[in-house]
């Protein structure tokens, strides 16, 4: 076997057999495959695509690229949750620790922002002395000690994912189906899960903006996931408004806060219950969705997903008095300002995408891998969608390290938020459920 | 502008802009463009395919990656030929003096066997002395004495096309109409030419065996290179069987010899004047393909072009009386073993494939690019397409270093060789004109 009739079979629109696509995954990782390899690997599947079997074993043959966690022994289901990525999305902050409050381990393995949308990694490290790079022992330790953990990948989960998604980004290739489907799955089929929910977003703030795209990718994710024997579902849920009125690193992890204490509640408390609940019903713990989505919201509202989120943040060097005394450990920006409604009226849309680069523009994210990213800045107190505003209403609150950056994201605000005459439809937050 | 972006275009389908493509030709030549991102390019050119206008630019944008020849104030017109590459293909040797003879400068930058076919270059080596890299200055000197000379291309000419061309091998991505019109042409229209003639192979001894493809590579190259400014016309010319009765570097330079000396003519006289002849008639020199065929078989048969030939092997280094001693000076093979036929019948097919990789096995070509060439090796006295043979009949004589290896050869002889009943249609030798 060799590269080059593997990648030829993608020039003539075949898709390679799955010992071949084993063979490219595992010289991907192990360096027999070159760059130049790799990059015509990349957009012959972007263009010629492949099969449903092909997908399946590229998904798996970059999972076995590298290690797969192995919890035998452990005496708990072992469940996650995957989100394509959004705005002002801090489910898994709030859904990990409820989840471990409800019995289950979750060895959460997460990524950093991409582009517009926020990483959860970054928003774990904008608490103080929080680490997300656990090796194998103090991992297993800590799923023990905390049943939730929010950790990055280390080096040898997946591989071969790595280096192709490095090759990716460089080659205009990341847009393709199979190998969106292919990297985000080998990865948290490494993780050694018995069951996953993923949280496919569409609209203004995501990845996806149309629900054509969104399901599609819901599908191909579904159908490889399970045939890859990770029982998984999908919920295509709305990204049309950020899930909590704050984007920015330490900004959302407040937001976590105030939902797991009972101060706030919302869009986000519906849409952790409902992923919560699917999985717990996928994995037989629950005798309905609606019972599985109860026993998430009942963790949330009772403080025992608080306690769990506790002991997540503990075991991972964070405060051990965190969650009582959060709004003094998290960081504040120096320029804090108000930005108001300068008309009155309705807000028709919002554009996440923009408000997600503004934050990146703030420092909040980074424009290049080795930019350090600033925790404190981004928005607050951010007006719904559909909200009817007057002057002087508040459209959202600034956190910014200097003026002139205040100044640019104020604009970026008012640009990012239509006030229309009429009060829009507000799309529902879940819009379809794929199995 | 960024290589990232240009290669997106291809992913969807579009033809990058003759700027994108100018700005990834030169980031090729000066590795701004990764290796990962030749092979995205090559793939996505290879599936997406560009248009018209998109092909002439990478060829413009690849010849422009380098240095372009200038020959004024040479004071002829400079002309050249280019074969795609077949088995006992040796037009150049005998065009070039040829053309010189007719006061034409030929400055031919030609290349090394590839796969089954023979390479100008390595025949040329097989004459000792010769040297086949000149730098800038001699070749200018070489072609001002002796009117025709056959080098390789320096470092500097098409540097593009040098990168891309090592990548595309390796991944897979050779066959392109796009990508194979763009080599040969940045490479040729480097060289400076007033006019070209393209000499397409079709059949069992070239690399395209079918007549449409035949037809649309000579379509490309001719539209691209007159396009491109360099009036170029193609000829569809049949390879169904070697063009002179032997195969290897030394044994095809001894045919060369026997033509140009008069001993013999044949399918390789009759090609060199119709090819020399449109080019002639091209470039205004004489006033029709007939007057300019009669012109190049006049220079061959009044011994003019062999005078040319013996100046060309001069200035670049071989021995001086070589057209006068030339057996004496090439090297022979030290098994030499005459293959008969064992049945009676016709010759209805030779497989050029075949007879041409067994050169390479007999050491005649290169499996790899460091291998060094026995100039001695492959076959002479090959037996016609459509000869009537009995049992003894010389299929064809072996030449080998070792006895193993000529064992080894005249099985591949024997395969290459059917013999039926019924005389075959033996195709014409031109098959179509492009212009």
């Amino acid at each position: 076997m060799d590269a080059r009739s593997i990648i030829a079979r993608l020039r003539h629109q075949e898709t390679p057999t799955a010992a071949e696509l084993t063979w490219f995954a595992q010289g991907l990782a192990d360096m027999t495959v070159s760059d130049a390899q790799a990059g015509a690997f990349a957009m012959g599947v972007c263009l010629s695509k492949l099969n449903d079997e092909g997908r399946v074993a590229l998904t798996l043959a970059m999972r076995d690229s590298g290690r797969v966690l192995d919890w035998s022994g452990l005496g708990k289901p072992v469940l996650d949750k995957h989100s394509t990525g959004g705005v002002g999305d801090c489910v898994s902050l709030v859904l990990a620790p409820a989840l471990a409050a409800c019995g289950v381990a979750v060895p959460m393995i997460s990524g950093r922002g991409l582009g517009h949308t926020g990483g959860t990694l970054d928003k774990m490290e904008a608490i103080p002395g929080v680490t997300t790079a656990l090796d194998d022992t103090r991992l297993r330790q800590a799923v023990e000690q905390a049943g939730a953990v929010i950790v990055g990948a280390t080096a040898d989960i997946a591989p071969a994912d790595k280096r192709l998604y490095a090759i990716r980004d460089v080659t205009g290739t990341v847009e393709s189906l199979d190998l969106i489907t292919a990297s985000i799955l080998s990865k948290k089929l490494a993780a050694g899960l018995d069951g996953l929910i993923l949280d496919v977003k569409v609209g203004s703030g995501a990845f996806m903006k149309s629900m054509d795209e969104a399901e599609a990718l819901a599908t191909a994710l579904v159908q490889t996931a399970n045939a890859a024997g990770c029982k998984t579902s999908a919920l295509v849920t709305d990204m049309n408004q950020p899930l909590v009125p704050a984007l920015g690193n330490a900004l959302e992890v407040a937001e976590v806060l105030r939902v797991l204490t009972g101060e706030n509640r919302g869009r986000i408390l519906e849409l952790c219950a409902i992923l919560g609940g699917v999985l717990l019903d996928n994995a037989g713990l629950v005798p309905s969705v609606d019972a599985g989505a109860e026993q998430i919201a009942k963790a949330i509202r009772s403080g025992a997903a608080a306690e769990a989120f506790g002991r997540m943040i503990a075991v991972q060097g964070g405060p051990l008095s965190f969650v009582d005394d959060w709004s003094r450990f998290l960081p504040e920006a120096t320029v804090i300002r108000e930005v108001q409604a300068t008309e009155a009226g309705f807000v028709t849309a919002i554009d996440g995408e923009a408000l997600g680069l503004a934050v990146v523009a703030l420092g909040g994210g980074r424009q290049i891998e080795t930019d350090v990213i600033d925790p404190a800045v981004g928005y607050s107190d951010l007006v719904e969608l559909g909200a009817k505003v007057t002057r002087g209403t508040t459209l959202g609150v600034v956190h910014a390290s200097r003026p002139e950056q205040a100044n640019a994201a104020e604009r970026a605000l008012r640009a990012a938020i239509t006030i229309g005459a009429k009060a829009p439809a507000v799309p529902d937050l879940i819009c379809a459920r794929v199995d």
